[in-house]
């Protein structure tokens, strides 16, 4: 197909269609003249894929570029690959903590993953991003979010382990790779919006008569 | 205190305190002369909040003045104040699908609830969050990606009822209505940064020759 239906396929411009191509985020099409080239079902899933980034997972196009980078990498093995879209892909993080305050907090979460028996590096920026958000919680008086974080730490096992099954129930290495990217980008979204649903329907539960329920 | 030494408390630059006065998300202080005025504890607590939701929450000053309308009004119940902050502080969502895959894509969100037993409004904005992802990831090939979420939905149960808890557990009504926005906003964070943990330490155990473990 040309450019055009391209862009009617996937509801991207042509002008952004082009941009993507400059920027390498998806391949080129197959030449037929000096100023045309015909496109197929690939480059389709690539846009969608490319749009689900950057609308879902709001990245911004650098980080797209590196994300599919990995995807495109062959060699790339699923831990590696995790590490790059999660860096990628991370929470929102409060940036104001004074350096010792945020390494004390950063080695609480330590000791409770270690405590949990979890495997993970000390680097992580999850790590930095969880001892942040303490620090704001523990600035405001909320003493208890510290027990809230340790509930949510027995309930995000069972978040870890469907994931990696998603991510395992695969046709290949390809769609494996896949899958992490759009299983995380796509996963953030559905769990903080199915915890809102949970947390409507248990608020309705437990607060009946000011619904009038 | 002034304001100076209230910036200095809360590493908030003036101008921008000034500001947030000017918008009413922060109380004016106790006029001492026409051009000063006297700031306490109470203005450190508050400014501690805005920036928590606009740094961590990435509200906009918009919503950050909606969430704190909420705070402020005695009358609020639990169950409206977590519907407005839950509106305010919405998980990223595609926008787009065709209207007709969206609305049957609502419908599966709804009767996957139902069969839950949860009680939740049928234009809760989270609905389409969720089935906005449910379209995404069939417009990519990712048919699994409903199993995932059929899975999440019943993590999501704990979730729902450790917030609750988190909630419930309060001083007084004042107290109750700051958690639900701290728990929310803090909380996305937290749940998404212990996810990316999770997955770290159970793809380490899965695959570890991968990792040299």
């Amino acid at each position: 197909m040309r450019i055009g239906e391209l862009s009617k396929r996937t509801g991207v411009a042509v002008p952004t269609i082009k941009y993507y191509l400059r920027e390498g985020m998806v391949p080129p099409g197959e030449r037929t003249s000096p100023n045309q080239a015909r496109y197929d079902e690939g480059h389709v899933h690539r846009l969608r894929l490319v749009r689900a980034l950057i609308e879902v997972g709001r990245l911004p196009v650098a980080k797209v570029r590196e994300v599919l980078g990995a995807v495109d990498t062959p060699a790339g093995n699923v831990d590696k690959l995790l590490g790059t879209v999660q860096k990628a892909v991370l929470p929102a993080m409060p940036e104001n903590a004074e350096p010792e305050i945020q390494t004390a907090a950063e080695q609480e979460v330590t000791a409770m993953t270690t405590a949990l028996g979890w495997c993970t590096p000390d680097d992580h920026p999850a790590t930095s991003a969880l001892a942040a958000t303490l620090v704001t919680a523990q600035a405001l008086g909320h003493t208890g979010f510290l027990d809230l974080v340790r509930r949510y730490a027995l309930i995000a096992e069972q978040i870890g382990v469907a994931d990696l099954d998603y991510i395992a129930d695969h046709p290949g290495i390809d769609g494996m790779l896949e899958k992490v990217v759009v299983g995380t980008v796509l996963g953030d979204t559905a769990l903080l919006a199915l915890r809102r649903l949970a947390q409507a329907a248990e608020s309705t539960k437990r607060y009946p008569d000011e619904t009038g329920g």
